[in-house]
């Protein structure tokens, strides 16, 4: 049996409208993190307008969170990643500082850190 | 294009209710919250009993949580502006850092934060 | 009236299968954790492959967060008890540091802390 491991990593909760979840998991993806969540059918209200989650035959304009916690080195660059996406849609990024309690599913930190 | 620009925040998630909801959001939007995010149909368990989400025929059990990021000065104000309502209801409040990469969709912070 | 409290907690997200739902809100039930909240119906991707949320005729495969705020001498306790469970199966927990705001809901912390 293997312990559990904790590594300090960021998360990034990435909150979009639900027809562009398919690109920020690819642009995860191309960028090496191997887990991620999806919390579906959210609302919300920014600066472009309402969105309201419970239109389940409009489901375009439901949001999506994707949740991920990556080593901190590949926080950077996934936010530069989605700057050209959120010039042109709505959407923000909350970064957070966690530990995580893992068994190999998230990529391994770099040494040192 | 606009480079994304990152922001120390306080990461406000309130849960409360469903029938509330509307509440807690009119009263971040009169304390000048600009956007914030709903996710429905939560289960809870607190000190006032259980709370299961998937009974969508009883509506007025269904947790929601209200995700919103604020500039630090403005979380302790709205904290007591909710203190009145939880008082009464039942609900809580989880207050965490975070930075928020976002395009003019949350509100300035004063400057010097 | 009383004042809202603030208190400085670990905030643990246990995301895993649905079906393992109740295996970890009885853990927490026994480690004297007196309130959580369930968001249903998520996704995920880890490395024991993909779930999708969405298929509701096979809830199985579905995922759940369960979110608990506990002091902080109970988030070490909570994470070596699931160690048996992450050694079968998939899931992961993000542990962070927050600031509860309540009326004593959740668990006293210990003296001191």
């Amino acid at each position: 049996m293997k312990a559990l491991k904790q590594s300090q990593m960021k998360k990034l909760e990435i909150i979009v409208q639900g027809e562009y979840q398919e690109f920020v998991v690819d642009l995860l993806d191309r960028a090496g993190v191997s887990g991620w969540t999806l919390v579906h059918n959210l609302s919300g209200k920014g600066s472009h307008g309402s969105h309201e989650g419970h239109l389940m035959f409009n489901a375009d304009d439901v949001l999506v969170m994707i949740i991920t916690a990556v080593p901190e080195d590949l926080a950077g660059p996934i936010l530069e990643g989605l700057t050209p996406f959120f010039n042109k849609h709505m959407g923000v990024v909350f970064t957070s500082d966690i530990s995580v309690t893992r068994l190999g599913k998230f990529q391994q930190p770099a040494p040192g850190q």
